[in-house]
């Protein structure tokens, strides 16, 4: 699934229409405010009494504006229920966003992903502002709070870089930015979700190969090598101590977290968490009877706050934060500042981006099993959509039942992106009973899914035509795979970043006038979040060493139209070059093979076509020996009949002296027989 | 010539042997300061006495160390002689370097390129730092102050991002960061080098599209636009000065540039110079009589503090500043904090990025020019070199000859980097009496040139061998030039940055396992800069527009042995694409044709072919016509002999069903034909 653009936000807005199945036909979907009186769909949420109530929260507190942003305390991307805060405010429930409250007005920033979707759900109290940089919401703060005024947050829900952006624009220009220790919108939600009872579990050893204790001790001497001299490290992001701990659990939606932060000394390990959800078995496991260096004090994870500024009150400590998801609340009790230390991203971060021999290994088995439920899905759907009653509901409903089969399957890894004909050119669609399209022979279609498995997370997109697709689609989608194939194929030195090379996949497109608008891959994880930061190709994502996982995912839409994204995962690997040494290239680990009906290969390089036939040769081979271990003979053939080789290769891509001689030989060969 | 590069300095440390014609041969030319007595070379300074005066005046202002960059009070990337405080207290003379002393040590940091130079030029009180980062300087503090040492700097010296860097991670460690407002290098240093007497010039309207006074309109738009209503712009950086009235000076060694700020509101100009260099004339043109909006009050260079003090003062004011450019005694006055408005650059650099029509077209022309000099420069080295007396001085001295001789010309735009084998593979050398090597049939040459014009800033290198090359030789030239032409002819959407781009110039030698060390590209002036930032392909460069120059310059150097660079200037042209609108691309305007001998095109795909082939011909049309006004009739012989096309470029380079017809064709005609 791909992440927003950071650098390029080209998308509109597309408009649906037609083909819809449960929606009247001629129903309005989106809202219309400067109607009379103003048209809500049925889609809308009414939000007129929790306003009220915010703003007279507010009053009190002498807050002229209130920022309500779409994370939790760990600047998680995935929240769970309870922590939907921006959802119950404004209705609309996308994965990002950020509202602002004030007296008279309410406005919700989103990107080009979910305009459609938040024009759907917003009623007539909100206004939507079609930008994510806080400059546009600090210049909106600038024209709607008066000089003076005061500008309330909730310190959890901001990273440390955040206030710093808000605090130097706003204060700059005589507003204040003022943490509001209680978050108001929990004030005036009545039905909050409460906490998931479900305790943690810990990884079986078949997965692991360094246990917990070898972890504390490996980032330990990653504090004891810093020149600074960090004494304890704090961690914010759910999955650093899940990481660290081998522990997962089940609080956010399609990712195994649990609620938790981790205080790390050279002689002490705090862990804190919802103590009742620790097992006995779990506290023998992490040693939690004891207080030396490799025993887990569990307390409370309400008492963070408290126990942190108890470490930082001892003398001469220094805590080491990463910027990036540590909340401002923890980061505010950190002083003076000659006891604090920061980088962008904690050393369990940079750690687990490597991953170990064990977790590649079993990464790349959980994409041979995730292959055969998406191959599942394709070869079901070639025969059933022409029989006319399959929908993208049914098809996402069918590939999380193919994967459920597969050994070790822990459920989807996010919401299934199942998207026909326009709905694939809204990037970040899941199908929904009203926007549910029947699948036909007329209309592309691309489903992004992924799974969670005990040993791996998957994800990936296919896009197929089951009829004839337009000499446009098929261009649009060779140039797209041309773009894929470019980064995939691509020799790097260790230490290129990634948002360097991502123009790779634009490329070809970009020759053409084509681009999209969202980012170009992420990093993954070992049964962790589908989005695992900081590996990728964004502009703050960490450079490539060997054994790092990330997608690659290059796509174009059409609006109105269609929309293609082809996205495989792969792990970088060491590469022989002729001269030099500590090159890198990518090794893809999914396994499932592209619509060859969309492939023009008279676009495609020798080097490209070269690579496509060499994957197709690598699937055949890991591929097969799996799905005739699970007796699925259909599958195979299917697999068989769609990875033949490609013709063309043997010529040269350059006008070489050697391909000059093959035609020579050609025409030599020829006029001997003829 | 190459920026440095801020993501990656792979060069190593290239010995020089052999060749050298006035250097005894077995003379060390680096020092040795493990040797007893410790070993100098006769380039190496003694530094002692300015070591032991600067310390004394750190003694009685309680400052443990004193870090001296090398740069001016306009953070310059050349400097003046009179601003040259690293040299003069290290003896090292290289463009970039920090020095830091304490009382008993002294240590310089510099980059990659600068190594060889630094061990000829240090004696042994210095310790050399391999490194440029001020993280790297910052814990050599760490490690050589003691906790609550102070560490003095003088703030014109630092940049605010400068004083940041430091500040923060010195302050978390319990050293304070002292701004000193005196420099204590030129308290020691007796016979500083005075100001230049020459005065200040006014460009003529024929290279002028926008008076000054229109310049100024155009900047206050952007000032009133700006959402955070700054009354006033701060310009700090030399070149910002001259480009918005239109004027010219000669402070800085290849740089048109006089020592200047400007102070800029909506109802005031301010102009701090050296006001006794203002002629009359230039005072009526600057209007300096009257007190105006469209009035240029001319005050003191040195009063510059002083004035800006008295403006902030003012109440409701609000001063805009650029923090790459702004020093930090300027910063450190604007207080406080909502009388300060900052942005990367200020819109004066960002408005000069794009040239206008004007500035395009005579920007291209001196480039016409200057081709007419680097042809004669590669065709007089053909015939000279194989006779056994040209030297790398030699050839330095032809080309700023022959760009002498072209309309308009004002001298060299830096100094000529004239190499011969393993010096190229020192990628910032410029050849002395003591290095200068025989130029001769078997070793590569670079040369990386460039002029002054009334017109524009010129910047070119090229890389020839005038017997036989290695394999290795031809295939790394080759490489570098598919580096050069893949961004070159690399189409893609307005605003994109060209740190996102610039591995294209690396991809083909990334294929082998070859790199290079240096940045890929910069942008030039009109009559300015030869590094005219933000313009590039650097980390900190603005997205490429229609209308900005920049460089584009790829290598690979092998050290001890020979170095490649190859590097053209280009602009941003819109371009024409199937589908799309707002595409661009670049359009080179050096016209110098490469080494025939050194390209092997059975590398080049077929659109690097013809995009070579097409710029070939661009050269003959516009260089011919200038050959024949010029009368230089061997010349053009050599330029269209050198322009030949290369065979080949029917071919395509995609296995596509055109180019199997095409083969098809062929087997039946010469079927017919046998």
């Amino acid at each position: 699934m791909m992440p927003p653009c950071a650098w390029l936000v080209t998308l509109s807005v597309a408009v649906l229409t037609g083909n819809i199945i449960v929606a009247a036909l001629n129903e309005r979907t989106e809202r219309n405010c400067s109607a009379t009186p103003p048209y809500l769909p049925s889609t809308a949420v009414n939000t007129s009494i929790q306003l009220q109530e915010l703003r007279a929260q507010m009053l009190p507190m002498n807050i002229s504006a209130y920022i309500i942003p779409g994370t939790d305390a760990h600047l998680s991307e995935y929240i769970a229920p309870r922590d939907a805060r921006m959802a119950f405010m404004t209705g609309f429930t996308g994965s990002a966003g950020t509202a602002v409250v004030t007296q008279t007005k309410a406005a919700l920033w989103t990107d080009s992903r979910y305009w459609v979707q938040a024009e759907r759900q917003l009623d007539c109290n909100w206004e939507l502002e079609k930008d994510v940089s806080t400059s546009s919401i600090v210049e909106w703060l600038l024209s709607e709070v008066p000089s003076g005024g005061r500008i309330g947050f909730d310190p959890f829900l901001f990273s440390l870089n955040k206030q710093e952006d808000y605090a130097i624009n706003l204060e700059s220009s005589n507003r204040s930015l003022k943490s509001v220790p209680v978050n108001l919108v929990d004030r005036v939600w009545r039905d909050r979700p409460s906490l998931p009872p479900d305790s943690l579990v810990r990884l079986p050893d078949r997965v692991i190969q360094r246990s917990w204790q070898m972890k504390v001790e490996q980032i330990r001497s990653l504090m004891r090598d810093n020149p600074y001299q960090p004494t304890a490290l704090l961690l914010s992001a759910l999955d650093e101590t899940a990481w660290l701990f081998n522990l997962r659990g089940n609080d956010i939606p399609y990712n195994p977290f649990f609620y938790s932060y981790t205080l790390l000394t050279m002689n002490e390990i705090w862990l804190f968490v919802h103590t009742d959800r620790v097992s006995e078995d779990l506290r023998v496991y992490l040693n939690a009877s004891c207080t030396g260096a490799l025993c887990v004090q569990l307390k409370s994870y309400d008492s963070v706050l408290e126990h942190v500024k108890l470490y930082v009150a001892r003398p001469g400590v220094k805590v080491w934060i990463g910027t990036e998801y540590t909340n401002y609340a923890l980061y505010e009790i950190i002083t003076p500042e000659d006891k604090l230390m920061t980088s962008s991203y904690s050393p369990v971060l940079t750690t687990k981006a490597v991953k170990d021999e064990t977790e590649q290994r079993i990464l790349r088995d959980a994409h041979v099993r995730d292959a055969v439920a998406v191959i599942q899905l394709l070869m079901w759907l070639e025969k059933a959509v022409p029989e006319g009653k399959e929908t993208e509901l049914s098809a996402a409903d069918y590939v999380n039942k193919c994967r459920e089969k597969q050994k070790d399957s822990r459920g989807p890894s996010f919401e299934t992106i199942s998207a026909s004909g326009p709905n694939a050119a809204l990037a970040h669609y899941s199908p929904t009973e009203e926007s549910n399209r029947r699948l036909t022979v007329d209309e592309m279609y691309l489903v992004d899914s992924g799974g969670q498995y005990l040993d791996g997370t998957t994800d990936i997109t296919r896009t197929v035509h089951w009829g004839t697709p337009t000499e446009m689609q098929k261009e649009a989608f060779t140039r797209v795979l041309m773009g894929n194939i470019e980064i995939s194929r691509t020799i790097f030195p260790s230490g290129t970043r990634g948002v360097n090379m991502e123009m790779l996949g634009r490329r070809a497109l970009w020759e053409v006038g084509l681009n999209y608008g969202h980012g170009t891959g992420h990093g993954v994880g070992n049964y962790f979040g589908v989005h695992e930061w900081p590996v990728g190709f964004q502009s703050n994502n960490v450079p490539f060493r060997e054994g790092m996982f990330t997608s690659i995912e290059p796509g174009y839409y059409k609006e109105n139209d269609f929309g293609i994204r082809i996205e495989d995962i792969a792990v970088t690997l060491p590469v022989n070059t002729k001269y030099g040494n500590n090159f890198l290239t990518f090794d893809t680990v999914s396994l499932v093979p592209y619509d060859r009906k969309l492939i023009d290969t008279s676009l495609l390089s020798s080097e490209q076509l070269q690579w496509l036939n060499k994957y197709y040769d690598t699937i055949r081979r890991l591929l097969g020996p799996e799905l005739d271990n699970q007796g699925l003979h259909e599958e195979k053939d299917w697999m068989l009949r769609n990875t033949e080789p490609f013709p063309g290769t043997e010529s040269s891509a350059s006008v070489s002296s050697s391909s000059l001689t093959l035609i020579m030989l050609a025409i030599a060969l020829l006029h001997n027989i003829i």
